[in-house]
């Protein structure tokens, strides 16, 4: 085979002058490359290295940047950068942190958006080939969206909107036969119908949306990929191109380990051990959150724990889910559905607690408003890396459900600050029959606080008091709480004795509590979310007309994008020594 | 045909032992009754004179309550409440508003959910479903969606969990070839072949996504709905029941202006015309918004109007529709789609105006996060009925949308005060093309105020100081600067000369300005929305260290039901009077 120089690659223009064997030796290059970053860098490694191939083909066949090509979620795109200017950021360890992991405007004009979250593409880019139409060009508009992502609502809406276009459009769909896990959904059986008929069985989703429809059996074969999408070039109706490709594929492991090699850390490419051992102490609340729920379905059989379609991020590995049986639902990545999924389960007198990423709950506001708490259901939604110390993709960010969730009436909002407390407020709000309850696991690794204060209920907000002191009064919630202690413990060593409160319930003030404050001269709160919004700025408004200073900290309302965390921390002034100085230059 | 008394009708049970004749001749009664309620109530007209038979057959066949049907944003449950023991609220002019629009769980325990935002009722009944088979009982449970409502991404989050429930699953699709307005979206052509084919043509929509599938071809005839009905129950997979009704059945002017009969008030039932004359002179912000984007898109062809399905609460009937042509875009009910459309639309260089009822917004607020602000995107926004002089059915409710909008980053969010002001955002909004710009209209019909100051620039936040005194500050943001202003002249009258400000921009303090008012006494703000994540406690929170006292004016965080307007204004302390009282008393 020949061999190809990578670095010679600088855009597309560079891979449309080669022959076939030429691509397949690029193809290989790349692969070999990307498990080479992969397993010293980690990220996305099965999507990335199932879509070389049809990456390749697709800037072979098109002429982007002018003809527009949108990914899903763009966690895939690790080829698309290789091909479009950033070679280096994958073959040069030096700049492996060049690129962020998804398609990002700002980094190349490849890149359309900035995007984290499935199922959107098939939309943004219906919205694409509008403008185009509406300007009279000609330009081919490509969505690729995978199998996975299919099951989210909005990826029907973009179909079904798409299909009316009547001019060129091609949706890429490409299925490896995964989700992040594994694929739910009455849709899938149609899937595999489709390929196991190599495209010719009835019926046919894309078809019955009113698509023209084409299959490639081989979607890693790049003669196969080339050749349709060659005839699908220019076309000028709505087709759906149905690709069949293997995830992970030419690394053993991830072939094998599909869910696994998802994402992954460093790992060793021949055996596909992870490189950074998991320290034996170190847990983190997925992890405290899986092992309790498997206990509370255990003790009770109407708890149901729900997911949409991230079951590793709520703990619940393959050996977990078959422990719990019935009791696990995975609606697919369906986050509105696995809301009213939970509305209907609480209805027919189950304990459904549903846990979502902090940024992907975004999608399902109206459900937690109309179909939970109009409806006065008694469901637990619990909430992972809602936090500054989350993912820092500025597509991924953890720090707006606050200001999202804890608005909505009736809806209790709570921030443990351990895992004691963690497991407490689990275990109430399955216990319970009246409240929808949101619980936000704190950010970071589990912490432990023996001496945390347990409350039978937590329906009613309850400020706790943690240490009673005089004029200044730090309020810490979440994961604040242990940063605020300590600017506490700063305070008291230079002879000032504060108050410090661990608010646990940030969608209802504490009016009692709060009261008590009004004759302070500072208060303080810090918050693991943005201000506007938020916790704080009730606590400010409660204290409106009261002389006491009231101080609000917590994050400004920005997209951060892959920030350093101690960085980010010390820019809000939410380190404890900054907390300490706070309340003190206040109280002068 | 015999006579029924409709009085006598308490429950199913009591339909349960008619002969088919007498169910005939009760549809004929209620339908009877539902023309004469309504034509002098007002309310949905089409989409429950549609469903009369239907809703009979139903309660029929299946032994509801303990058989579940959820109705699907439940505007066509008329006929269903009026079996269910709510009768004399259909036939008793006394009693018309006993009961509410929508099924309510505290009307009565064969309504499950309190629901008004369409395409949840499959994902809510799956849970239904899913929490009956944990159980091990053995109840049929019914989703009844209309073919508008299954455009909607949240349907097919619904129906693709359904299919997996592998259990008695009934999902009873209503078609009368309508949404709101016309239907739009692929999936139409596939529900016309199957209606033109009998149900048996393929692509099946349905087939595909994993369900048997029956066809009703005169889903208006009584006998054919039994049978079906009755061949269904107690199935032990999930079906799909498609029945072709006509939206409006029985009332001729509701048959041939289908739009118009969608939702209408008092009307004269011969010849459809409607009762209340509107006044010459008022105009709602719907007329005002289609008059001014009917120029704006003659003026730059790159501006495109989007709708999800209500181009009436956009002021574009169809006439407007027609003027429009292709700068006019209906994604169907699908808030998500179009924000989206409205992102790609951008990226491809036009000037997107997508409008929405405050309520239903809050399916996209992801897509308003990641798609739109994330992506600096410049697209224009418009909320409708985003007051609390809006709709005021608790599943409508229109003063969430300040919370939920203004805090995302990047994203600004204006309140105008007036129709001139109004118009001058818009025109901004769609010169600019670096900013995502969101305008709420005013609640209540349009007024105008000639000497409101017009900017050239929205893009930062420049609150205007209308009128300038001392020691009292007045901010009136949007709908509530009338009132505000109106307590500035109450004020004035007593001797006090306060400082009146329109703060124009909710999302983002004008520094400058707040800082002038660290000397006052005391600073109130008004909005017209919810206290909690809203515009006053931005400027609480801002002015927290200052000694000034913050009064935050707004409605509190709960859902109103059938509210009355003023007294709901009153429970709030925002009419002009206690505007006024409450600075004065602050001051003492």
């Amino acid at each position: 085979m020949e061999k190809i120089k990578l670095s010679e690659i600088r855009t597309p223009a560079d891979i449309r002058k080669m022959d076939l064997s030429q691509l397949k030796a690029l193809a290989s290059e790349m692969r070999g490359a990307l498990i080479d970053k992969l397993s010293v860098h980690g990220g996305h490694v099965g999507p990335n290295l199932g879509m070389v191939e049809a990456v390749i083909a697709l800037h072979y066949v098109f002429d982007t940047p002018e003809d527009k090509i949108v990914f899903d979620v763009s966690h895939q795109t690790y080829p698309h950068k290789m091909l479009t200017g950033r070679m280096q950021a994958f073959t040069d360890a030096a700049h492996y942190d060049d690129v962020t992991g998804y398609t990002n405007p700002s980094e190349s004009d490849y890149d359309l958006f900035s995007l984290g979250h499935t199922s959107s593409a098939v939309a943004l880019a219906a919205g694409i080939a509008k403008a185009r139409d509406l300007k009279g060009d000609k330009e081919n508009v490509v969505a690729v969206i995978g199998d996975g992502s299919l099951s989210g609502g909005v990826a029907f809406e973009g179909l079904d909107y798409g299909a009316t276009l009547g001019s060129n459009f091609i949706v890429v769909v490409n299925d490896n036969q995964m989700s992040i896990a594994e694929n739910h959904g009455g849709i899938y059986a149609d899937l595999r119908l489709l390929r196991n008929t190599n495209g010719e069985g009835e019926p046919n989703l894309f078809r019955s949306m009113g698509y023209a429809y084409r299959y490639v059996r081989y979607g890693n074969d790049l003669k196969s990929l080339i050749e349709m999408f060659r005839s699908v070039k220019d076309i000028t109706y709505p087709v759906v191109v149905h690709i069949n490709t293997e995830k992970g594929m030419g690394l053993k492991p991830a072939e094998e380990h599909k869910e696994e090699f998802h994402y992954s850390g460093p790992f060793d490419p021949k055996t596909g051990a992870p490189l950074q051992e998991e320290s034996s102490e170190a847990e983190d609340y997925s992890e405290v959150f899986a092992r309790k729920m498997l206990v509370l379905m255990k003790e009770n059989q109407k708890v149901v724990t729900i997911t949409a379609g991230t079951p590793g991020v709520l703990g619940f590995d393959k050996e977990r889910r078959t422990e719990a049986g019935k009791q696990f639902v995975d609606v697919g990545i369906a986050e509105q559905a696995a809301v009213d999924v939970a509305s209907g389960l609480a209805k027919g007198g189950m304990r459904p607690v549903a846990g979502f990423v902090s940024s992907f709950l975004q999608r399902a506001y109206d459900q937690f408003s109309q179909d939970i708490a109009l409806n006065r259901q008694a469901a637990t939604f619990v909430v992972f890396y809602g936090s500054m110390f989350g993912m820092n993709d500025e597509t991924h960010l953890g720090f707006f459900d606050i200001a999202l969730l804890s608005n909505i009436p009736g809806l209790i909002f709570l921030a443990p600050t351990c895992r004691e407390e963690f497991e407490a407020m689990l275990d109430w709000s399955v216990r319970q029959n009246e409240k929808a309850v949101v619980v936000r696991a704190p950010g970071g690794m589990a912490v432990s606080d023996k001496a945390v204060r347990i409350l039978d209920d937590y329906s009613r907000a309850e400020y706790d008091i943690v240490r009673k002191g005089s004029d200044i009064a730090l309020i810490g919630a979440g994961t604040m709480f242990t940063y605020t202690s300590l600017a506490a413990d700063i305070l008291a060593e230079k002879g000032v004795n504060v108050t410090l409160i661990n608010p646990r319930n940030l969608s209802q003030p504490d009016t009692e509590t709060l009261d008590k404050l009004k004759g302070y001269k500072v208060v303080v709160t810090a918050e693991d979310g943005i201000i506007d919004g938020g916790f704080g700025q009730k606590v400010a408004s409660y204290l409106g007309e009261a002389p006491v200073k009231v101080i609000n900290l917590g994050l400004p309302k920005k997209f951060e994008n892959r920030y350093s965390y101690s960085a980010l921390q010390k820019e809000c002034g939410l380190t404890p020594e900054q907390i300490a100085s706070a309340a003190l230059s206040a109280l002068k």
